[in-house]
């Protein structure tokens, strides 16, 4: 199935307990169409300024990325400043500077509006909805979002999530969503606001699909070494949708494996700083990752003699 | 496999964001051996006071849990009083009374020392010794601890370590006893210190077991109703060393298997207040939740054609 993501590209100025650097290649975008390329072939919308590093766009163009949607504008590209705590897992905005992305006006190209599969990434509801409006019929609509829109924008975000049907969505997040503590609850407000399918995501916790009436937990990977998270979340959705646009098919079958491939591509980016890791992983180790997440959820069937001993 | 337990039982004053009870009966060789009890017939070493609840005595008995380990003392029974956070996870400790528990002298009676399975809760780290000194020839030995003693008495702790096969800690704990945020670093040092095994409980987000190279990790049940989780962990680790004495085989598949035994009987002890609902669980619901596991885990093989439509 082709796939469609509209989202951010980014220079990141990244702070974790232990390295600092600047003009970090990043942006949902970035991350969606490094992992999800793994899988299919995305088309990816987006913007970047005349300062943007060719050098990323070569290399997602050698990963099969259709740039047609890519627009390029006078003007700094969009920068993300932040530093992580020392858990490695909360982490503090300190500058955001929109940039060309203040007046981005995503056009999609004739190519993509036919596209089966669209992930709107992390970025202002309307804008999200105004891409949708160009996709003909989609099969499967995801979104994202953060803490800024449900606080700042709460009316225009619900009215995108009248329209999505899976919600890709922070722990932290969804229970402000929701106002709701219990994920369980939180998960039951928020399918009730529109998306039929839910997916928490829980950092170094792994994530949580809510499909009908069944509920998937996918562990994260154990990592020894976790470099730098950014862009894990975004790392996910795209192995998740890649996945799903690869197997051409979207059920409770292929989601969980699609939860499984979007953890495993999740793993590779936190172990190394910004895109570093993400953009040298090879198929080959994509794969022995994914079956290393049966070795780390398989058990045997219980058996019944144990409980059957006493009354 | 015979198994051992020591620890405490308590009166207890729990305030939830929704509910305050006092003299809620609980302690953790009380949920421990409630939830053991239902898979092998459990050998419990405590000390209660004169103002224990016979009712108490009575329902572990009717569990077929052997008290001959039990002492009597003139003097009130340990008394914990805690509130949860609005997270229904993070609790603080307003008061404790340590009791007749001041003066516990553990002594195993003759037809305990022959155990094959022990588990010391989480009290003194040199009655944990004290205790496992008397046992002849354990084939596991697990324990858990607490904050207390690891900034109280981090050398006795240490000691007791040392001696044991399986360490059962809350995550924030092992931490702090290893003075590393990455759980698979901490978990790498806590093996340095003694115990071969290790499971690292995460509340919400289940729990994970260390054994060998392998990392198994099992979720926590998704519960609508979290009423109370006092006494999940010493449920979880029940059900656990329960299982193992059942199958009466430890290794690597029944201890998987014994994580998901341990972490259904922990979800039934969170959906009542103290031991409201652990006390009534049947058989068959223990199954059928167990069940319920297989499907919050389970999925299929991924398919290689995902992987190589791309280069």
């Amino acid at each position: 199935m082709s796939l469609v993501v509209v989202g951010s590209m980014a220079l990141d100025s990244i702070e974790t307990p232990f390295e600092q650097r600047d003009d970090v290649w990043g942006g949902s975008a970035t991350y969606f169409s490094a992992a999800a390329s793994h899988f299919t072939e995305v088309q990816l919308v987006a913007v970047v300024g005349n300062d943007f590093p060719e050098e990323v766009v070569s290399f997602l163009e050698g990963r099969g990325v259709d740039l047609a949607g890519l627009t390029r504008t006078d003007g700094p590209t969009f920068r993300w400043k932040g530093r992580y705590a020392y858990n490695m897992e909360d982490r503090e905005t300190l500058d955001t500077q929109l940039g060309v992305f203040e007046h981005f006006d995503p056009e999609l190209p004739d190519g993509y509006r036919d596209a089966e599969l669209v992930f709107l990434a992390n970025i202002d509801p309307d804008l999200q909805r105004k891409v949708l409006g160009q996709v003909k019929k989609p099969r499967l609509v995801a979104c994202d979002t953060m803490n800024f829109w449900i606080e700042g924008k709460l009316e225009a975000l619900k009215k995108t999530l009248a329209s999505v049907d899976l919600l890709i969505i922070n722990d932290g997040e969804a229970r402000q969503l929701a106002g709701e503590h219990n994920i369980v609850r939180a998960a039951k407000a928020i399918r009730e606001m529109g998306p039929e399918r839910l997916i928490v995501k829980r950092g170094e916790y792994g994530a949580m699909l809510f499909d009908g009436d069944h509920v998937f937990v996918a562990p994260a990977f154990p990592l020894f070494d976790v470099i730098d998270p950014t862009g894990a979340g975004d790392s996910f959705a795209g192995g998740l949708m890649g996945y799903l646009a690869g197997v051409d098919e979207v059920n409770q079958t292929t989601l969980r494996q699609a939860m499984i491939a979007g953890s495993a591509l999740a793993s590779f980016t936190c172990e190394g700083f910004g895109l570093d890791r993400l953009r040298k992983v090879e198929n080959g180790q994509i794969k022995e990752r994914i079956a290393a997440f049966r070795a780390l959820t398989h058990f045997e069937e219980l058996g019944d003699a144990a409980l059957s001993t006493v009354a």
